[in-house]
């Protein structure tokens, strides 16, 4: 068995390092949680200081660096910003980096890891939505693995498993289609920031459930599986799958495909991504095929849900232009959820977005940050609240 | 890719043979048909000698073998029975076995080509279920490869690939539930011939057929998966999946579910049985996923379709009762076959002859033989026509 890994888990107050913190939890032979970063929820990070002890945290704000000193012994050290994550994750006594950050911000904690040569568990997709070209040949160049946690990719990992990726014909990502998949298009311009965040399948983040209810969370996926594995987009598709059973798909160039089921509980794709390539028992429930009764699957409707369209188009189109459509993205949801724009407009303001971008075919990682700032900035000045 | 692959087909003109002729026929750089075996279809197996130039065939009887000589040149040899069977699979021209033979029969020509190392894909699931615990040891020691083109258990070594056995919670073999799914027990006991004759979902020979509408068939891929797998019962469960898409699924330690799918084409199975662990690529229909509408799954109905637990208590007994299931099913199914027993009454067959049997431990390849006849003789005794 060895001696247990040190985990640096990014992001430990939200819903996938809650269930990452309870994998853990279970396995303590196994794993070592040496630092802890969180963006704002301090309460919730000062309790799990004080059950997992890691060495250091890193807290967004000089302000809640103070707060926690307060609620804490002076065994753990504390860190700020993104200074502090990228320190914490090339520490030498890291073996694996959970990124479960949201959005753009994770990239550079990620490719500082990554350089490090620390293993990735990756549930922050927008890091290789925006970074795959830099963040894989990086990997590849210093031996390290990036495995997802995501459970569509985690799904293709585990069917790829003793197989070869040059016998893969497509792979299929399912989607539950979100809340909205039955509106019609004046209902979905209707539809209220707390219908948005009531995911039918999966209980997550706010970002991510938005995400989920346009499409662009798929979208996101589809690019992210592209840096994954390496196929080009027309061999990955999307299906949409309202029971959340099958959690993606392959097919081979033989005809048969596999896929990879489980009752949607993160935890499984997490336990997964930190015990790569091996298995262990888990008492998460089961899918009981006497009481599921149907699975169904449909094609996703791309005129209504514009923002999966989109992101095929970023992905096809290459270099910067991922990075503006999840800046664009990013930035509509925010307002979406400040109730300025309704949810049918995030697609506008993503097309916008890259429509007045001229692409940038290779950047590098200082310009993808500086095109995510512009972005952002670009698309919040056309949608300045006049006072 | 190196040389190709020689091999000999016992059962060609069945409905498995003539599949694996049609896969190995788009492949000729990858195999060599050496050898053809035939039960009574003389015609056919002309046209195949004609079209594979094999080094000779095997048929039932010395009359057939007359017949076969008048319609073919003379570069192919013609042998007769279960010693010529035994004789073609031994050879050293050969390097695997396709055995797609119907019933007991197909048992000592595969102890056979195992003892003289040949690889063997197994489409005869009786070989494994009266001689798993001859055949399974005795491929072990001679370091030969037991592949099944059954589409279940293909389906589970294929989702085992890259996996740890340890690692496996359980196996769910489909079954399309057959024709009479929905019938009451009333309705079940009138079936007809050719009611029972017409698969949903699957065109197959007709013994198989039958076993499928009392879901008999399943029965003996329980068998047959404990003896491939090495799991124990307990682990082994069927679920009810009428549209045939998933062709069985593992469970893991994990929570973690791994399913095969495609569209029921027994082409697939067989292409993987031959070129494992590669896949090639195939032209073969797949599953659209926009198309297929919904996969539906239910419990067996075990008190309506008895022979399903009927299998599960054989396999628990062990020894020589599979033996005797076995062949009491063969008989109960040509008695139905030639109208003189309901479907119904097939169980009823199996039940008797399973409780009038002393099963004997640690059967030898010959003791299985002899109860094989002894039930087979006393099962017909039972049903003579009164003259």
């Amino acid at each position: 068995m060895g001696n247990p890994k040190h985990i640096a888990l990014l992001g430990s107050t939200g819903s996938i390092g809650r269930s990452s913190l309870e994998v853990i939890a279970r396995l303590p032979d196994r794993f070592r949680v040496r630092y802890l970063t969180a963006h704002r929820n301090i309460d919730l990070l000062a309790r799990q200081i004080r059950h997992f002890r890691p060495r250091a945290v890193v807290v967004h704000e000089q302000e809640s660096a103070s707060l926690i000193r307060t609620l804490i012994d002076g065994n753990t050290d504390v860190l700020v910003g993104e200074e502090g994550l990228c320190e914490v994750v090339t520490r030498d006594d890291v073996d694996t980096v959970l990124s479960s950050l949201v959005g753009f911000a994770g990239l550079r904690p990620t490719y500082a890891a990554v350089e490090a040569g620390k293993d990735i568990a990756l549930a922050n997709k927008e890091t290789l939505v925006v970074g795959g070209a830099i963040i894989m040949p990086k990997a590849r160049e210093r031996g390290v693995r990036i495995l997802p946690v995501d459970s569509e990719h985690s799904a293709i990992l585990q069917c790829l498993q003793g197989e070869d990726l040059d016998s893969v014909a497509r792979l299929t990502l399912t989607a539950s289609g979100g809340p909205f998949r039955e509106r019609n298009a004046t209902e979905l311009a209707a539809v209220t920031k707390e219908e948005a965040l009531n995911h039918p399948t999966w209980r997550m983040g706010q970002k991510i459930t938005v995400d989920s209810a346009t499409l662009m969370n798929k979208g996101l996926e589809v690019i992210e599986a592209f840096w994954l594995f390496g196929l080009p987009p027309e061999k990955i598709e999307v299906v949409i799958h309202p029971q959340s059973i099958i959690h993606s798909m392959v097919e081979f160039v033989d005809g048969s495909m596999k896929a990879q089921l489980g009752i949607p509980d993160m935890k499984i794709p997490i336990q997964y991504a930190l015990t790569y390539p091996e298995r262990l028992p888990a008492p998460y429930a089961r899918v009981d095929f006497s009481t599921l009764g149907e699975m169904t699957f449909f094609q996703p409707d791309t005129e209504k849900f514009r923002c999966l369209p989109l992101a095929y188009e970023a992905l096809r189109a290459g270099g910067s232009a991922p990075t503006v459509l999840n800046a664009a993205n990013e930035v509509a949801v925010s307002m979406f959820l400040e109730e300025r724009i309704p949810l049918t407009a995030i697609p506008d303001v993503i097309q916008n977005a890259l429509a007045s971008h001229r692409s940038t075919p290779a950047p590098t990682l200082d310009d993808l940050v500086r095109i995510d700032r512009d972005t952002r900035e670009s698309v919040l000045q056309q949608h300045i609240v006049p006072g």
